[in-house]
């Protein structure tokens, strides 16, 4: 039984990446609804009939877990996706995030701020600023400072494969410019699956920040809240490869071709 | 009976204007297929279906002609539609276009070349190519020189409203560089019914280079290809607005909805 991981486009190979490192008994079927990228320009209603579209690709196919690897999906149609799914675990990657920027947060030096990065839809959702807020409540501490800035030329540009592009790099710069003057720099989170791509563009347009690529946490949530049986129930006789789904399998940008072959 | 504009989000308002300038009589009704913008980078199956499934929704509603405002639809998929709409005209841009291009071609004082920038499906259907050949021929001239290049990046950025924005220069300077150096400057034709939305910033891009916008040429080729009877149909009784549909209407850009809202 393999694991699905559903993301927009290419982007989610980096929860993927994180998934198989952490759990390399498992099988996974990847599918990217490259045919409708991107979701984070698109209306919240426009992303729940796609996502759910896409999962019912994923659930057909009997897949025993799903991982909504795009930060717009999770934040805008996962209720509607775990009815979709009928029982079937599904972890969002909105939760893990807002941990590991929580996380983050109170082991930096500075208090600073959070800030979220991320396509509109997910920013207008105000989904992380929940997530972070109801974790403060829970821990009985003040919350940080969230703030919040839509990136909807990022997923285009990284789609583009213009990820060591100096127009890549102005577009972050300018997406950033107010926090980047800040006199004391704070956590900024890769509020989208895609991010982590240019990771090292965000970290120069931000000098003191620390940004979290939330991957790795999302793998460790995957984990915890399977528990162990269903995991070994998972980890029986594996195949070991990756299946790969794409609705328009012709709009894979190379540079994740690349990558796919090499996986 | 109204006229059908249709296009893959709000860059066929350039196309409506024109159209609505030489034929003031005529109602029409404009189709942006928000939902689903940009199709420029998605594969020629895929604009082919979202092609149908939009112009599906005018014929429905009876228009009694078709203006496929959209190059990338016009380039790849004409003849579905075509066959979809069932008799009623349908005028696809490319072939004004190329008309435009070729005559401000000859116009031309230097010789220099013809360069369609257009989105990535637009060049790889290679229809603004094929279309200059054959005026060519029917000509018996000598056919020019076609270059054409992908510009991906500036839908996107269009719809974002980036239209006087830095960054939007600098892509498109980039995406020019090859041509911007060249001693005989040419003909840059505006292959995608976005660009005129941003013409003053190629033709800074392109200096000595006449840049052809095809809006114009689009709407007196429709009014040839119609013919008197047929308008004089169209012109009765006509309400004098425009009606609006766009497929995800949370998606328009602000800068298209200043310009409905005067229109």
């Amino acid at each position: 039984v393999k694991v699905g991981v559903f993301d927009s486009g290419v982007g989610g190979i980096t929860v993927l990446t994180a998934l198989r490192k952490l759990l390399p008994a498992i099988d996974f079927v990847y599918l990217g609804d490259t045919a409708n990228v991107p979701y984070g320009t698109k209306s919240s209603g426009q992303v729940v009939r796609l996502s759910l579209d896409a999962v019912s690709e994923l659930r057909d196919r009997g897949v025993g877990a799903l991982v909504v690897a795009c930060n717009t999906a999770s934040s805008v149609a996962l209720p509607s996706i775990e009815s979709a799914m009928r029982g079937i675990p599904v972890l969002g990657v909105v939760e893990p995030g807002a941990e590991a920027a929580v996380h983050a947060f109170r082991s930096a030096p500075e208090g600073g701020e959070i800030l979220i990065l991320a396509t509109r839809a997910t920013v207008r959702s105000g989904a992380y600023r929940k997530a972070i807020e109801e974790l403060a409540e829970l821990s009985g501490e003040h919350p940080p400072v969230v703030d919040e800035q839509e990136c909807p030329l990022l997923v285009p540009m990284i789609e583009e494969g213009w990820l060591d592009h100096p127009i890549l790099a102005a577009t972050v710069r300018e997406y950033v410019s107010k926090w980047a003057r800040s006199s004391s720099p704070g956590v900024a989170l890769l509020g989208c699956t895609h991010y982590p791509w240019i990771q090292t563009a965000i970290e120069r347009a931000l000098p003191g920040w620390t940004v979290v690529n939330s991957a790795q946490v999302v793998a460790e949530a995957f984990r915890a809240r399977l528990g162990r049986d269903a995991l070994h129930q998972l980890e029986q006789a594996p195949v070991g490869a990756i299946e790969w789904l794409f609705t328009d399998p012709h709009a894979v940008p190379a540079f994740a071709q690349d990558w796919i072959s090499k996986a």
